[in-house]
C-alpha cells in the first residue's frame, strides 16, 4: 500500500500544501491558499494606521491555510488519511509573534487587537533597524564572538531586534507575552499541541548556537535592562535539531484538516533550508541557489568557519550533523523585473504582443543573440543593496559602458550577468575562507525556465549547473521531512539523508561551461570584482553619500 | 530705406537662408532646402557601395540650397535685391572636398564620378581614424608644439587626416585635385568667383596658426612623402580673418539667386563660431554653449593659453583680434533622446498621449518634481565618449545609484544633471589654466524650450545663464557677418563687434542660481569629478577594456 507525506510551505502571500508519494516522490496534489490579510504594511484590520517600514501578518491566516489546503490535497489525490504518514512545514523567517503560554497569539486577545506589536512581524518588517544598529555596535564593543558567525552583522529582520522593538515601544505587549516564537514553530505547536523550537530558526535568526547557546544575559542587559532575562522568559532554551519529530496531530487539528490524529509532524523549518534535501543534497560542499526575486545560497560544511559576509553558519541548521552555511543576494529576479517595468519601449511591447510572446521571453530571445562582452556593459547587481558578501543595504546599482547604441536587451543581459558575478564572488569568498564549494545546483522558476541565464551562471562560475527537478522545492522538502518524522517503520525514512538520496530531484539536463565563454567572462568577472571592491569596500563611498543626500532631500 | 542681409547656414541635412533687417535685427523670412543626396554613408549616386564609417555629401546640393532658398526669402519678405547689402554663410566643418583650379569639384568630372574620394567628406566621415592616430603619434614623437593648441589631439574628422586618406587610398584623386578646400570656403568661391580661405576652419581644422603658419614640410613628409608639399600644392597659405569681405556676387550667381551682382559676401565661417556675435558676445570670457544633440562651447580670450582637453585655440578663430577657444561635449541632447527611445514604458506613452503631451515634456514634468539629489542617482554623460576635457571616444556612460525604485524620469534628470556637471568640468578647466569664464550664454532648442534644464545648469555652474534670443543662431550670425562685409557706408557695420552689440539677441528672462540647489549640486559635482577622474584619467580603464572586448566579440 502506498504511503504519502504532506509538505506545507508558508510563503509571504500564501500557503501551499503538496502531497507526495513517499516511495516515488511523485507529486500527487497541491493546493494554494492566499492569506486573506496579506501583508499588513499600511493598517491593522481595525483600521489603525501603521508607521513606515512595518510589515505584519495575521496568524489566523496560517491556520486557515491548513484548514483549506490539506482537505483539498487529500481530496484531489484521493488518498486516505490513514495512508498519510507524515506532515512537514516550512515558513518564511524570521517571522515572529508574541503568544501566551498556551500558544494563543496576543493579537487574538481583545485587549491587544488594536496593538500593532501584538501581531506577527513578517520577515520584511524593517522598523527595528535602529535596534539592529545598536545591537551590532554593542556586540562589537563587547567583542561578542558569535557576531562572526553571522558575517559580522545581525539583520534588522531577525528576532532579537524585533523583540527589542516590542520591549521598547510596547512594554505591555512585552510583559503580556509568555513566549516570543517563530511562526515556523508556532504552526507546529498548533498542529501538535506542544511547543518546540527548531535548530534552524533558533540558529539563523535568534543567535542561538548548539555549543554555546544564546548570547549571555550580560549582553541582553547591555541592550536594555528589560531584555536581561529575555531568553529564559520569552525564547526558551530547548532547541530541537531539524529532522526530528515534533509530535502528532492533535484530535482537534485532525478534525479541522481531515488528517488522522497522531500523524507525525516534523519540527518547524525555513523555506530556503528545507529545499536542500529536495535537491537531493546529502552532504557538504554542494551549494543550492534558490533563485527568485532574490537568491538564497544554502550549503553544508563539516567545520564551523567564520566567513565574512555570509548570513550565518549554524550547526544542524540545514541537516543534522553538519554546519549549515547561508548566504544571499538581495536582488536577482527583481533586477529583470525592473528592466521590464522601466526600460521596455512601447515598440518592444507591441512586437512581443504581435509574436504572442511574454515580454520576458521576448527580451531573453534578443539577449540570447549577444555574445559575452558584446554589449560592452558591466553592471553591479545592487539595485537592492548587497547582502553577501558586503552586507550593506546602502550600496546601490551601477550600469557602466552605456552608449547611444545600448539596447534594453543588453541592459537585461548585463543584469543577469551581474547576478552571476555576484554569485561567483560569494563562492570564491567561501573557498578563500576554507569552505569548499564543489557543486552548484539552482532551483526556482528562473532556473527552471531560463536556459540562457543558467548557461551564463555555468560560464561565469566555470562549474556545471544542475537544476532542481521540482518547482515546489519548499513544499516538497517539507514533505520529505514529514516522511522522516514518520520514521522508517511507518513507511517513511530513517533520516533526512536517506530521504534526500531517495527522493531528491535533479533534472537530467544540466549546464556545462562553454570554454570560449568562460574565457571572456573571466575577464569581465575581474572587472566586476574591481568595481565591487572599489564601491563596496570603502575606497569610494559615493553610494552611501548619495543615499544620505537622497534621504535629506526626500524630507 | 531699410537695408537687409542674408545668412545661409549649411547644416548636416539641409541648408537654411534667413533674411534680416540690419537695423533692427528683425527676422523677416527664412527658407530651408533639404539636400537631395542627404548624407551618403551607404553608397554613391552611381550605386557604388561605401565602406564603414564613411560619410559623404554632394556639392551640387550646396549650390541648390542657394538657388532655392535665396529667391524664396526675397519673395517671402518682399524685399528688393537692391536693398540686400550683404550675404554671409556658415557650414559644418571640417567638411572638405577636392577641386580643380577653377573650383570644379572632382566629383563633377565624369572620370571621377564613381570615385568615393572625389566627393565631399562630411565632418562625420570617420574613416580616417587610423590616419589621425598615426598623425598624433608622429606629432608627439616630433614634439610638435601646435599639438597642445588642440588639447593634445587632432581629430579624425579634421582636414589633414582626411587629405592623407585620399593620398593613400586614391592617389589619382590626390594628384588630380588642385585644391583641397573646406566647403565653407568653396561655397564662398562659388558666390564670388574667387578662392578665399577663412581663419576659422584653417585654424581649427587644418592646424594653421596665424603666427606660425601650417606644420612644417618635414612634418608632412614624416606622415607620407606624398604629403610633403601638401600645404603649397593643395591647401594654400593665404588666410583671411573672419569679418572680412571675400568679394561680390558674380553675375552668374546673381542670375541664379536673384541677388544683385556685386552684393558683398563675407569669408566662410563655421556654424558654431558664427553664433557668437548672434548672442551679442563682443569680447572675452563670455562662454556660448550651443546645446543640441551635442554641445559646442565657444569663448574668446585675450591670450593664447594651452588648455588641456579643449578642441582648439585659434587666433581670429571666432572674432578678429581675439583667441577663439572651442571645446565640446560629444553627447548632450542625444542622452535625453536615448532615454526616450529606450527607457520609457508603454504606460508613460499612454499617459502622455492622454494628457496630449509630447513625451519629452511629459518626462520633464515628472523630473521637475524632484529635488536635487532626491533620486540618489549620479551619471557620467559619456554615452558618446568624452570630447572635452578628456578627449577620449572610448569612454562610456555610467548610471550609479540605481535601485528598484528608480524611475525613468529620474534617469532622465540624472543625465541632464550629468551634462551640466560635464559643462562645469570644462569651465573649471579653463579657469584652472588661466582662461577666465565670466558669463554663460546658452543657445539652441533645449536652451529655448527647457527651463528645468537651464535652471539646473545655472545651479550646477553657480552662474547666471542667459539664453540666446533667436532659434536661428547660425543663419542669424551669418547675416551679421554679411552686414559687416557690406560695410558701414552701405548701411551695414564697420566690424563684427559693432554688429554683435547692436543686433546680438539675448532673451530678457534668464536663470539665476538658487542657493539651496547650488549647495546640493556642489556636493554632487564633487562626486561626479571623482568618478570622472577615476574612470577618465587612467585609474581604472575598465571602459576601454570593455570596448576592446566589445570589438573582439562583435566580429
Amino acid at each position: 500500500m502506498a504511503k504519502y507525506s504532506i509538505g506545507v510551505d508558508y510563503g509571504t502571500l500564501s500557503g501551499r500544501a503538496l502531497l507526495i508519494d513517499v516511495e516515488t516522490g511523485e507529486e500527487l496534489a497541491s493546493s494554494v491558499y492566499e492569506y486573506p490579510h496579506q501583508v499588513m504594511d499600511q493598517k491593522l484590520p481595525s483600521g489603525k494606521k501603521l508607521p513606515q517600514d512595518w510589515a505584519l501578518q495575521h496568524p489566523q491566516d496560517y491556520l486557515d491555510v491548513l484548514y483549506h489546503t490539506i482537505p483539498e490535497v487529500l481530496k484531489e489525490a484521493k488518498v486516505s488519511p490513514e495512508d498519510v504518514i507524515g506532515l512537514g512545514t516550512d515558513f518564511t523567517a524570521c517571522t515572529v509573534l508574541p503568544v501566551k503560554r498556551d500558544g494563543t497569539p496576543l493579537c487574538f486577545l481583545p485587549e491587544f487587537e488594536d496593538e500593532p506589536h501584538a501581531y506577527v512581524k513578517l520577515w520584511k518588517h524593517h522598523a527595528a533597524q535602529d535596534k539592529a544598529n545598536r545591537l551590532n555596535e554593542i556586540a562589537q564593543q563587547r567583542g561578542e564572538k558569535w557576531l562572526q558567525n553571522y558575517g559580522g552583522k545581525i539583520s534588522s529582520e531577525w528576532a532579537i531586534p524585533k523583540l527589542w522593538q516590542i520591549a521598547e515601544e510596547a512594554p505591555a505587549v512585552y510583559d503580556g507575552m509568555d513566549r516570543f516564537i517563530e511562526a515556523a514553530d508556532w504552526i507546529v505547536w498548533q498542529l501538535t499541541g506542544k511547543e518546540s523550537r527548531n535548530s534552524c530558526t533558533a540558529g539563523y535568526k535568534a543567535i542561538w548556537n548548539k555549543r554555546t547557546g544564546y548570547p549571555s544575559e550580560e549582553f541582553f542587559a547591555a541592550l536594555s535592562p528589560k531584555l536581561t532575562h529575555a531568553v529564559k522568559e520569552k525564547l526558551g532554551t530547548e532547541i530541537t535539531p531539524l529532522g526530528q519529530k515534533a509530535g502528532g496531530i492533535t484530535a482537534e487539528m485532525a478534525k479541522l484538516t481531515g488528517l488522522k490524529e497522531g500523524t507525525a509532524v516534523s519540527v518547524g523549518n525555513v523555506d530556503a533550508h528545507v529545499c536542500v534535501p529536495a535537491a537531493g543534497i546529502d552532504g557538504p560542499a554542494k551549494m543550492l541557489a534558490i533563485i527568485g526575486t532574490s537568491t538564497c545560497h544554502m550549503m553544508m560544511g563539516t567545520e564551523e568557519k567564520q566567513v565574512p559576509g555570509m548570513c550565518g553558519v549554524v550547526e544542524d541548521g540545514i541537516m543534522p550533523g553538519y554546519f549549515g552555511y547561508e548566504a544571499g543576494q538581495s536582488c536577482v529576479g527583481d533586477h529583470f523585473a525592473w528592466v521590464i517595468d522601466n526600460c521596455v519601449p512601447a515598440s518592444y511591447r507591441e512586437e512581443a504582443k504581435k509574436e504572442g510572446k511574454n515580454i520576458h521571453a521576448f527580451l531573453r530571445e534578443k539577449a540570447q543573440l549577444q555574445k559575452p562582452g558584446e554589449s560592452g556593459l558591466l553592471a553591479l547587481d545592487w539595485w537592492n543593496g548587497n547582502r553577501s558578501i558586503l552586507v550593506d543595504a546602502d550600496l546601490s546599482g551601477v550600469l557602466l559602458g552605456m552608449t547611444l547604441q545600448t539596447k534594453p536587451e543588453e541592459i537585461y543581459r548585463a543584469l543577469i550577468e551581474a547576478t552571476a558575478y555576484g554569485t561567483r564572488v560569494l563562492v570564491e569568498n567561501y573557498r578563500a575562507h576554507g569552505v569548499p564549494v564543489e557543486e552548484f545546483i539552482a532551483s526556482g522558476g528562473i532556473a527552471w525556465k531560463d536556459p540562457m541565464t543558467m548557461q551564463i551562471y555555468s560560464d561565469v562560475l566555470n562549474m556545471p549547473v544542475k537544476i532542481v527537478g521540482t518547482l515546489q522545492g519548499p513544499a516538497y522538502g517539507s514533505a520529505l521531512f514529514g516522511a522522516v518524522a514518520a520514521g522508517k517503520e511507518a513507511g517513511g525514512y530513517e533520516d533526512i539523508f536517506a530521504a534526500a538520496r531517495r527522493l531528491g530531484k535533479v533534472k537530467q539536463e544540466f549546464y556545462t561551461p562553454i570554454p570560449e565563454n568562460v574565457a571572456v567572462y573571466e575577464k569581465l568577472y575581474q572587472e566586476y570584482v574591481r568595481l565591487h571592491d572599489y564601491f563596496g569596500r570603502g575606497e569610494n563611498d559615493v553610494m552611501k553619500r548619495l543615499k544620505t543626500l537622497k534621504k535629506e532631500q526626500s524630507r
